[in-house]
């Protein structure tokens, strides 16, 4: 795996990969990989020859009290994971080849960044839109692959490549999760053994509800949210949302239907976790 | 010339002229052409080996009571100026495939989208960056080529570019102007052939103020602007704004100094014109 840390050099790598004919495959990153990230890499081999991952902690997805400066960061263990799953390119850039002095220009997607978690976290889609679209510039690769833990990213990203003619394939990797259940994320580190287990409670309450549906017991909104907020509250998490949505308009919908997507945040200690499933 | 309407059939065109080896030159335009646009053509051509110019007028850099739906329009002396001028490709789009049902993305170069023809036409510039990334997108140019009496468009142009990534070399073209020295300008077909000969003054009254100050008259940015004003006031028209920037930033400079910009935008009877001059 090669790591390289310009723009320029990154250019140089991918456009020789492609003069040989080599289809481009994008993970991008903020680094501290685990299992999630891992399986993305690999579904990124399956579809291409020629695998870059970056990794980058991209200050304007974060809120000014949220946890950039202290958000988790292993180069060495990353590196060790990404040669293992078969990157071949590591893109690694600092923070001042992408965000140079005099940094001016964003990427908004409008109505689809405010609702879900963009109404707690203002600002931080705006970010994820502009970091993703600088990041496909400079790669350009075929195709690129995001988590589907984080549903309101990858819904956002496929309008913004859409709506902006990007030429790039988006692909989705299903959540990779722990034993308990519990979705993984670099942010489950910040929890204590016994808050890791409680937030466990999380993807319970979401395969509940979702049986719930299928029973035909209730196609309610508020009486499946209703539930997952009472099963979290009761292991002691507090529920940033809850809401069953359309899964491309992220719209709440009147009434639950196949498809529609059910997607959650909540706070277990100070670490916030997102989850969702699909009815 | 060849002329597409399809997104899928500007990329085939420009596709196969790219495999063939040929550099790549851009001008997008909202049509109603002139000697200006047609100077930028011949730039592109000189520079490259394959000329798009593309023809849209663009819904969203106009404001709710701005003239979009008056915008004139003249295709067919559009495509005999375009065949002469020796372009390519003629990028047509319809209304509805760059701005499909649910559109939502936008980009916006902050702090320069506001200031100058940013704060009396809101939105604009957004406007004028999502379209130009979007043609970018589709064409991917090896150059573009932009207009200079349109200065702060190609600054946030140039900036958008610089900040996205985008592998793009922007350059500008002189402002052509009519023989009265009247930048050319679509708009001017609006004007009565008196406000036409009057809005003349716009351009003397720059040079009056940058030959003032090239003989050490004065340097103080308000002497200027009020030298402007009056002339322009004087032969009935009226002042949008007048200002005397840095021309990288656009920013109001407090002593006038040599290659600073003096930028301005007046109405004569119903109808905005802007123009420039370098100090």
């Amino acid at each position: 795996m090669r790591i390289v840390r310009s723009i320029k050099k990154a250019r140089e790598a991918v456009s020789r990969a492609r003069s040989r004919g080599l289809k481009i495959a994008f993970v991008p990153t903020m680094g501290y990989l685990h299992e999630g990230h891992l399986s993305l890499v690999r579904i990124a081999r399956h579809y291409a020859d020629y695998v870059v991952v970056s990794i980058f902690v991209n200050p304007t997805q974060f809120g000014p009290r949220e946890d950039l400066a202290r958000y988790p960061r292993n180069m060495h263990r990353d590196r060790a994971l990404l040669t293992k799953a078969g990157t071949d390119l590591l893109f690694y850039p600092t923070l001042r080849a992408i965000y140079p002095k005099g940094y001016r220009t964003y990427v908004e997607v409008t109505g689809l960044s405010g609702v879900l978690c963009g109404s707690s976290r203002s600002g931080h889609f705006r970010g994820v839109a502009t970091i993703v679209l600088k990041l496909f510039n400079i790669i350009k690769p075929d195709l690129a692959v995001f988590g589907r833990k984080d549903f309101q990213q990858s819904v956002i990203i496929r309008r913004m490549v859409w709506d902006l003619d990007v030429a790039v394939r988006i692909m989705t990797g299903p959540t990779v999760r722990e034993k308990s259940g519990l979705a993984m994320s670099s942010r489950n580190d910040y929890l204590t053994p016994v808050l890791r287990r409680d937030a466990a409670i999380i993807y319970q309450a979401l395969r509940c509800a979702r049986t719930g549906f299928r029973k035909g017991e209730t196609a309610d909104p508020s009486a499946l949210t209703g539930m997952i907020k009472k099963m979290i509250g009761n292991r002691g998490g507090r529920v940033d949302y809850v809401s069953v949505v359309d899964p491309d308009r992220l719209a709440p919908v009147k009434k639950a239907k196949r498809g529609d997507l059910i997607a959650v945040a909540a706070f277990f200690g100070k670490t916030r976790l997102i989850d969702n499933i699909t009815l």
